[in-house]
C-alpha cells in the first residue's frame, strides 16, 4: 500500500505522455487463450511436440490478440552508458571500451550487427550516458543524460531527475520508432563497461540472493577481481539500503543510464502491446525493474536466452520466465535476443501456416 | 580386426561408385584449427562469449577448410518409411499416418515445411518404403525399396540386398542433389510410424543402455504401450543378437528403410565434405549407425537439437556430440535440424563479418 503510494508519486514526476504510458499498460488479454491452445493442439503433430515453439505461438497470439500472429516490424535497441563504479576495479576491460564498442556498432562490425542483419532486425544504438562525444550517425540516437553514472560505492548512481530523464528517453526512443514504423517485437540490448556490477546489485536486492551469489565474471574477470566485485556490491547495498520492492529506488541508487533506457523502452513497448525480448543478465535486470514498476508487463516479456551469469536465472525465476535459447553465451549487446526474435518469428509462422489434422486429412491419435 | 574385415566385405556388396563413397570419406582436416580459433578469439567480444556459436564457426571453417565459411546451398531430406513392428502395438498413431504425413509434406503444410520456408532450406521428401503408391511430385523422390520393413519381433527387418539398396538410395539422393547444386549443409529428417521403436533398439544395442531406458513415449503412447514397446525391443534383441559394433548388422535386423536412407545420405555428405545436421532420436540413431560404419564422419556431424527422448542423449554421448538447441521438441521430420541450420548460418556470418579488436580499434582485456 505504502509502496503503491510512493510509486504513484514517483510516476507523477514523469512529464505528460510519459507518465500516462506507465498507467496505460494492460496485462495481456487471455480471451484467445483457449482457441489459441486448441489451434496449436490441432496442428499435424503429436500434442506438444513442438515444445517451446508452441508456447511462443500461443503467447504471440495473446499479445497480438490474433490467432495468426505476425512479425512485421522487428527492432533492436542497444542502449549504451558508462559506470562510475568502474573506479572500484570491477571490470576486465577499460571504460573506454564502451565508446569504442558504440563506434563498432555504428560501423556494423559487432556481433549484434551481424545477428540483426542475419535476422533482418532493424538496429538502433542509443547513447544514454557514454563518456564520449559521438558524431551524428543515422543509427545513433543521442539521448545522453550525463557522461557516466556516479560511483555507487560512494554515492547514488544518479539523481532522481536524471533517472526520470533516462527512463523517459528510453520510452521516447521506442515510441518514436513505434510512430514511424509498426514494431511487433523489440529486443533490448546494452553496452556499458561495469554494468554487470550494477545488474548483479539490482538482482541481489530484488530477489534476495546474496551479492556473492549474484556476482559473476562479466567480461572475464579473475578470482581477485571477482571477490572485489562482490565486496563492492555488498558494501553498496549496506550503504544505500534500497527498497527491494521499489524499482525506481533501486535504479537510482545502483543502476545505470542504459539500464534506465531499457526500463523505459520495456514500459513503452508493453503500453503498445508489443512483444519484448530480454537479452542477458543486464537486460534481464532492467526488465526486472520494469516488472517491479508495473507487473502487468509480464505477458509481453520473452526471455531471449540463458546467460552464463547465475544472477540472470534468479531474476527470470522471480518473474516466472524461462529462457528460449541456451547457447552458453555471455556477450550482451542484445545478441541472445536477436537469435530468439527469429525463433519467435518461426513460431508465429507455425501458428499461421501449419496445417491441422482436418486440413491435411491426417488421422489423429488412436 | 574381425569387424573391420566383415565391414570391408559388406562394403564390397555396394555397387561401383557407392562402395567407393564410403571409402572416400576423410576426417575433417585440422590444418586450420589454430588460425580459426585465433580468428574467433580476436573478434570484438570477451573470449568465448558467443558460446556454441563459436564452436560452430570453428567447425564450419574446418569442414570447408576456409576461414570464411559460407552456407550457399542448404538442403533438407525427409526420409519416409513404414515399419512392420507396428503390428506389435508400439505406436500411438495408426500406420496410415506415414503416407498421410508424406502428402502433408508435399502439400507444404507440415512443421518441417514451415521451418524450411522460414530458413530458406530446400526440402525434398524421399519415399524409402511407405505402404502407399504416391503420384509423381516435384518434391518427392521415389526410392521405395519395399512397402514397409518386416516385423522385427518375428524376423529381420530387411534382407541384406534390401539394406544395400536402401543405403545406396540414400547416397543417391544426396549425390544427385550435390551434382545439380552445391549443398553446404544438409539436414536429415524422417517420418515413419513405429520408427522410435527401431531407433530405441539401435541405440540400446550400440550404447549398451537397457531397452527399457532406451524406450520413450514417441508420438505420445501411454504407460501400458510404453511397457509393451520396451518388451518388444528387449525380446527382439535377445532373438536377433545383433553385433553391437556392426552398423550393417544392426540396421538390417532392427532398422528401417528411412533410417537406411539417412545412413546413406550421411555417408555421401561426409564424402563430399558437407556439414550434416542430425535431428531428433531417429535421425541420431541413423547417424550413429553411419558413425559405426565409418567413424571418420564425426567432424561433419552437428547435433541439431536435444530431443525429449532419453535414448538420443546416449547416442550423442557415444559420438561425443552436443545438441545445439533445446526447445523441448519431439517431432522429428527434421524440425530441430531446420532450426539449427539457421544457427550454423549465423555462426558462419559471425566468422566472416564480425570485426576484430584491431579492425574496430577496440581495446583488449586489461
Amino acid at each position: 500500500m505504502e509502496i503503491q503510494k510512493r510509486k504513484g508519486e514517483m510516476i507523477k514526476c514523469f512529464s505528460g505522455e510519459y507518465g500516462k504510458t506507465i498507467g496505460r499498460i494492460k496485462s495481456v488479454g487471455q480471451e484467445l487463450l483457449e482457441s489459441a491452445q486448441s489451434k496449436i493442439d490441432n496442428k499435424t503433430k503429436p500434442l506438444g511436440a513442438l515444445g517451446k515453439l508452441e508456447n511462443l505461438a500461443v503467447q504471440m497470439s495473446l499479445i497480438q490478440n490474433d490467432l495468426n500472429p505476425k512479425l512485421n516490424g522487428k527492432a533492436m535497441f542497444v542502449f549504451a552508458g558508462d559506470h562510475g563504479i568502474t573506479e572500484e576495479g570491477v571490470s576486465a576491460f577499460p571504460s573506454e571500451v564502451t565508446a569504442q564498442m558504440v563506434n563498432n556498432f555504428l560501423a556494423g562490425g559487432a556481433a549484434i550487427n551481424v545477428l540483426c542483419r542475419h535476422n533482418e532486425i532493424d538496429i538502433q544504438v542509443v547513447d544514454m550516458g557514454v563518456v564520449y562525444e559521438f558524431d551524428d550517425h543515422p543509427k545513433l540516437l543521442q539521448r545522453k543524460v550525463r557522461k557516466g553514472t556516479r560511483n555507487f560505492a560512494m554515492e547514488e548512481a544518479m539523481t532522481r531527475s536524471e533517472m526520470v530523464e533516462a527512463i523517459q528517453n528510453g520510452m521516447n526512443v521506442f515510441l518514436s520508432g513505434y510512430d514511424s514504423a509498426q514494431i511487433d517485437i523489440v529486443g533490448v540490448g546494452e553496452m556499458g563497461i561495469g554494468n554487470t556490477t550494477s545488474a548483479s546489485a539490482i538482482i541481489s536486492i530484488v530477489t534476495g540472493i546474496s551479492p556473492k551469489k549474484a556476482t559473476g565474471r562479466g567480461t572475464g574477470i579473475d578470482d581477485t577481481c571477482l571477490e572485489q566485485k562482490a565486496r563492492v556490491i555488498e558494501n553498496a547495498l549496506k550503504f544505500h539500503k534500497p527498497d527491494s520492492s521499489d524499482g525506481f529506488d533501486i535504479l537510482r541508487k545502483v543502476g545505470g543510464f542504459e539500464i534506465a533506457g531499457i526500463v523505459g523502452t520495456v514500459l513503452a513497448a508493453a503500453s503498445t502491446r508489443c512483444a519484448i525480448v530480454l537479452d542477458g543478465m543486464i537486460s534481464t535486470a532492467a526488465g526486472l525493474l520494469a516488472y517491479l514498476i508495473n507487473p502487468e508487463i509480464k505477458g509481453y516479456l520473452i526471455s531471449g536466452h540463458k546467460s552464463v551469469e547465475i544472477a540472470q536465472k534468479a531474476a527470470l525465476e522471480y518473474m516466472g520466465l524461462e529462457p528460449v535459447v541456451d547457447f552458453e553465451m555471455r556477450l550482451g549487446e542484445g545478441t541472445g535476443a536477436a537469435l530468439t526474435i527469429d525463433i519467435v518469428d518461426a513460431a508465429c509462422r507455425i501458428m499461421r501456416e501449419m496445417a491441422s489434422f482436418d486440413e491435411a486429412g491426417v488421422a489423429e491419435k488412436k
